[in-house]
């Protein structure tokens, strides 16, 4: 379903708003009408974990880890000098790399003119998002090589692969964002494919979306290419894209890193700071202590933002990780680092910040039980833990490796029924329903009442990917598991894909761009 | 594993204690010696989705029901008396049928003798549970007519099936509890079929277990069963066996039910009182009415056990269902049932009562990926609600009609994962890490220092079931995929299975009165 034909609904719990054009389509399985938003608004409570005490523990372990040890960056005296000049103790480790030390509190207070909640603006402006508060926004997956369907397997993804999952991902209600590197094209130059990448996101898909944070230069074409979308001025006074960035754990941020975070900071634009800790590998392998750390890194990136622009808008974010016990192998979708991430919502909260974390982790090679266990155990960590900006919720698998084709599908199922989840439980008259049980009475069922008749539309969470008939109808029809069917169902998405209209002067405008930036260099491919 | 292997731990968090024998094993993968115990003591705190005065509106709905409409009772007109001795207004409705309307607070105030938490008693006492408070058990699914497994599909349940499934469970560290109906034998006659069931408990397990509900003299038979194992003077004083017993929603409770429950609650015996709500059908389809309904027959019912034996123990019920909008099928594992459950868990801590709830449900008709996915969201709002008794933790697909031979294997895991989780995380100077971090300092790998040389063998939930392999490895061991793994692994734990040791005396006795009892009547198939 295209976004135009969602009405430009006010997010918010049971808006209960119909497309007028859409009305056919929402008589098929999985439409949910009445679910559907721009972003989510929750209407749960958080999954509170820690008390205040422990809570405080962890962030005085966050100030010991900045203090006491510091953070170590490379490559970039520029962003040093302002550290330095706002208070941080600066040793230089050797030419290129220093050590800075924070005193305890003050990378909080710098984090400070960030804002609780803001607005990412998509050219469709039914689309544009909030990210904090009790704003959620469902993301696709981000950054896999590879890319896998039930088909022709695993094979490393191309800018083919790239439009599909964009068109896959506009396709869906259930997300709300674009994303960025949905997988990689590895078929473009990489110092070239940020503007493929880019243009895709623009061109397919009517939703914000990421830019390019793997060199300075490509974090620049990115905003630029959005100066052309949206006009410059527009551009200059709102948040239109940002840059998910990883540190470098433990505790160091590299030049490329800090300086396209300042080229994001410095035009007004957002950026995600996210730590990836593999527990044992790059963190302590106990949750608390990763918690400190991933708080430690993630927030000196935030602080910077706000160096380079006060009231940059920022996102605090956590990837966090176990590890297979004999292998030494990532795991994805177990229970510590999903108790973690409702650790990660309560600091997030405590430090005023909008928060990235989890998604549908899975480590499975294929999209079978394991993978949707794993991604469920995962994605319920991050909606209940309150996270704002949930990248990876869609096609995670093979650790992260692949972007899968059917996963996809099923994920974006599974987002859809975390919209009926999130909005609660009334409580009220209304739902109470006392007047359906004494309408019949004892022993008598429920089907025929005003109760039911009035409610049966909207009470539950409609699939369009389970199978809920009984044995027999499904065997009759072919007996199709859970991943032959997201594999119909991603083809026939795929199918029906209609782009979203663009202005033609700003098509060419980004076109025109993109063929002299790719004339001024030679491909290279590291 | 067999269960004497295991030292009768004090459960709690992180007892951390290995077994002797065990050790070998314990190498294994999936083993995770140190968070083995006979039941959860839950260590992270329950998910309250409701506020007070919300929850205040669900009771006084429930007490609306229980005064304006009442419940109906047919057949046992001496459990109408109990209720009519107890203040209940009686309308008889027809010979046979009665009314009883209990005015606000009064079925309330008959439960408050019941105990909050109990220990049900299993043949080898180091597996004794404890059900209510901050306890948790997971017991295997109960009462599919079908099983399934890949190699034969889908099939009636036997007794082979039977005895095989208790041995599975048995074989499971992860689970605490043997069940009761964990297939249906069908081919033994409805009316000894109890007699196979309770002795395959015993024989093949020792856990603790349920006994017959499907008619006052079966679960007599179930409790004269548990005389000649435990003795007659410990069942008189303990709690062996429960009876598991459906209201006929909507509000009737009928006298094969309520004489079973008399059974149970005269011999001292625990009872689970669990309405099946199947919304729009039988209750509400808004979830805070099918909730204040729940509460409305599970309350009757445990109320009828303390008018019987003041002091028995009893667990509050409640299985939510929804339903697939067109077909009208009953769909399990999804968004809105997963908030009951949740306020199931807030509603029977305000009355102080145990609480069974929800468990790995699904409606696919393979242990796929949309098994998985629903088994998880269900399952978790189970462990988050602080639910203490969870029947249905292992086997249940096709909506319950099948028990699956691979998803038991499947869910096991899972609640294997669920025990790392429920173990919540913990903040200490150990926890935290610090050192850990500062031993090598900034980008250096944490691989070798003490603290994870320390913690890595406990510190996360190592799978048995899952692979975390690398792409290339994983398919170099063949591909397989996770539904074929579990199939492997029933068939490796059914191989290696090991019976309990039982004296043969009791053995004997218990065989003769198997014996004696089938001797006594003609088969009955209905």
């Amino acid at each position: 379903m295209l976004a135009e034909e969602r009405k430009p609904a006010r997010a918010g719990r049971r808006t209960g708003r119909r497309s007028g054009r859409g009305t056919d389509r929402a008589n098929g399985p999985g439409q949910n009408p009445h679910l559907r938003v721009p972003y989510i608004t929750r209407g749960i409570p958080t999954y509170d974990l820690l008390s205040e005490d422990a809570l405080d523990r962890i962030e005085a372990a966050m100030d010991r880890i900045l203090s006491e040890i510091g953070i170590e960056f490379r490559d970039d005296p520029a962003t040093v000098e302002l550290f330095r000049a706002a208070g941080g103790t600066v040793r230089e480790v050797s030419r290129d790399v220093w050590n800075i030390r924070f005193a305890p509190g003050m990378i909080r207070e710098l984090v400070k003119t960030a804002p609780e909640r803001f607005t990412q603006h998509a050219r469709n402006p039914a689309n544009s998002v909030e990210i904090g508060g009790d704003a959620m926004v469902f993301a696709p997956s981000y950054g896999s090589p590879f890319v896998m369907d039930l088909d022709n397997g695993r094979r490393y993804g191309t800018i083919e692969d790239f439009k599909n999952l964009v068109k896959l991902s506009q396709s869906s209600p259930w997300l709300h964002h674009s994303g960025g590197t949905i997988c990689e094209p590895t078929d473009v130059a990489v110092n070239k494919r940020h503007l493929d990448m880019v243009y895709a996101h623009m061109c397919y898909s009517d939703r914000a979306f990421l830019g390019s944070i793997t060199a300075p230069e490509r974090a620049e074409d990115s905003i630029e290419m959005c100066r052309i979308l949206f006009g410059t001025d527009f551009v200059d006074d709102h948040c239109v894209i940002m840059g998910n960035f990883n540190t470098t754990s433990p505790l160091v941020l590299d030049g490329v890193t800090t300086q396209g975070i300042t080229a994001y900071a410095r035009a007004g634009q957002g950026s995600v700071h996210v730590p990836f800790l593999l527990g044992g590998a790059v963190a302590p392998l106990t949750m608390a202590g990763a918690v400190a750390q991933c708080l430690a890194e993630s927030m000196t990136a935030c602080a910077l933002t706000q160096l380079v622009r006060p009231g940059a808008p920022v996102v605090l974010g956590g990837f966090l990780s176990s590890m297979a016990l004999r292998s030494g192998s990532p795991t994805f979708g177990t229970p510590e680092p999903a108790l973690a991430s409702l650790v990660m919502g309560q600091m997030a909260r405590r430090f005023r910040l909008p928060l990235r974390c989890a998604g549908n982790f899975a480590t499975s090679k294929l999209p079978d039980g394991q993978a949707m266990q794993q991604a469920m155990m995962s994605m319920m960590s991050a909606v209940q833990g309150g996270a704002n900006f949930i990248l990876h919720s869609a096609g995670f698998l093979d650790g992260l490796l692949s972007m899968s084709y059917e996963k996809f599908v099923m994920d974006c199922d599974m987002c859809g029924a975390l919209h009926a989840y999130l909005n609660g439980m009334a409580v009220d008259d209304d739902t109470l329903g006392i007047e359906a049980l004494a309408e019949q009475g004892p022993g008598e069922h429920l089907f025929g009442t005003a109760h039911t008749l009035r409610h049966y539309k909207t009470a539950y969470w409609d699939s369009a990917l389970n199978d809920d008939q009984p044995f027999e109808t499904w065997l009759d029809q072919g007996g199709a598991d859970y991943a032959s069917r997201a594999n119909r169902r991603w083809k026939q998405h795929l199918a029906d894909y209609q782009p979203p209209a663009m202005d033609a002067g700003t098509d060419e405008a980004l076109k025109d761009f993109i063929a002299r930036k790719k004339a001024s260099m030679l491909d290279a491919w590291y």
